[in-house]
């Protein structure tokens, strides 16, 4: 048996259409354009490609661009006051702060003065804690893009049993909880797990994003098995991934391919995660 | 082979014993007398009863007793504005809002009133938040005593394989991630787990938390497993909790009685989380 392709282009491309269908629904019955506010500080030409796909894939789901570009010398005190601003500003849906900053900034504060209900990118302490809470909230991109491919596959989450190979807060941590709150019984694995193989044996679905090139392979893989592959490293043969796709796609009944897999569904989700600030906000005002 | 008995009254008493001795010494050091603020609202007897304990514990520890009752037909604004003072009072190390409320009042709103670095019960949305991104925070009481017991084990965490039975925001939750912070790798089972005994048959550390009177018996236990007994029931013989104790002595390691396992810790705990805020605000104030 050879695994399933989990298309992540296609089931990206999916969901951005039904995000530009559905935000066209919001702005005809409210009268509400959803806003999405990206701040860039500086110049960094990585987060200029980024910032500038993210932009251009709101405007063509019908979301206003409302970008902020500020000058990579700003003050923690000046970015904080354009945050502050963006929380207030009624236009204003969903605020993404590209990182990584330059170092003298206080990351972290400045992304925890973005209210929970803008918070698109699921960033903030607030968000974190509503997840963790399993209470309504905006949750980070890639877990959330990840259970879209899982949904994608059709199969029964409740009852079956998922294992996360990581536990980092962008990924690892909140991805548990998402497959926790969809009744899976859910490990959590990591670099001082011992027995990994004895552990991922198990899972009907597997979520690998140890930041290690090829630490999955068949031996880690069960019969018919959702594994998503998270890592995303430059070597000899090009792009690969935390999964040994060769091997793990004989014993895998769906796979995500690398690159083509997670990474196209993280502009998705925040395409989506605006949408729904836009409702929330239309329903309870910040 | 029968377990281990992991005393909770003992190993509380202890507990409460080095929290005054680093009360004593704090106050010599800082001249700053931690403070702990329970608010009751109305007359509830078992509230009542629970609030008196902690008072005279805590009085008993050298933490100073800033107790308020509030009457029973408080409104929203009244309670919240109480909250709000004790939340900027400086003789107020920890504020406790002693659950359940009357129901036309909202918890939720209320409790995420107290600043994260006086919540001593460790359940405002942010507290939540730090303990899933691995933050400094304080931890609700209950998963921190277990820590506590378990850690009275002397067993070695990394790297071992820990199970969680139950994902409330009081105990599994938490549990689970201060668990994965110490390096175990970490399940959470609950009642959609498709076979539980499966599940725990591996777990070094078995913390059940399932509200199931007598769940757990012999075929679910690990050979020297440290088993946490979370439940307390009533039933014709007494009280009962969630494993079947005469059973799974029989296959653990270590065992808490019910009672006296898990249900004194959490007294003692609140004193430690008293501490803990007072040192935090001590370090750098609200």
């Amino acid at each position: 048996m050879m695994a399933q392709i989990l298309d992540g282009t296609a089931i990206a491309r999916a969901l951005r259409t039904r995000v530009a269908s559905e935000v066209a629904d919001f702005v005809g019955t409210t009268g509400i354009v959803p806003g999405l506010a990206t701040v860039l500080v500086g110049e960094d030409p990585a987060s200029q490609v980024y910032v500038r796909n993210k932009r251009q894939s709101a405007v063509a789901a019908g979301i206003r661009d409302l970008h902020r570009h500020v000058d990579a010398d700003v003050d923690q005190e000046t970015i904080a006051a354009i945050i502050t601003e963006l929380a207030h500003n009624d236009a204003v849906s969903g605020i993404l702060l590209q990182l990584p900053l330059p170092g003298r900034l206080d990351s972290k504060r400045l992304i925890n003065l973005i209210p929970p209900m803008k918070d698109v990118d699921g960033l903030t302490t607030l968000s974190a804690g509503l997840l963790a809470r399993s209470e309504p909230g905006l949750r980070p991109c890639t877990p959330s893009g990840i259970m879209s491919l899982i949904d994608a596959t059709g199969i029964d989450l409740d009852g079956a049993d998922a294992v996360v190979i990581g536990r980092s807060e962008l990924v690892g941590g909140p991805m548990a909880r998402m497959l926790l709150d969809r009744n899976t019984t859910v490990t959590t694995a990591h670099s001082h797990t011992r027995d990994l193989a004895a552990v991922t044996m198990s899972a009907d679905v597997l979520v690998v994003a140890a930041g290690v090139p090829g630490l999955i392979g068949a031996e880690h893989v069960k019969s018919g098995a959702v594994v998503i592959d998270v890592g995303i490293h430059h070597s000899e043969n090009g792009l690969v991934g935390d999964v040994r796709f060769d091997e793990a796609s004989k014993y895998a009944g769906w796979i995500t391919p690398v690159p083509g897999g997670v990474g196209p569904m993280t502009i998705a989700t925040l395409l989506e995660n605006t949408l729904i600030a836009a409702r929330m906000q239309a329903a309870r005002p910040v």
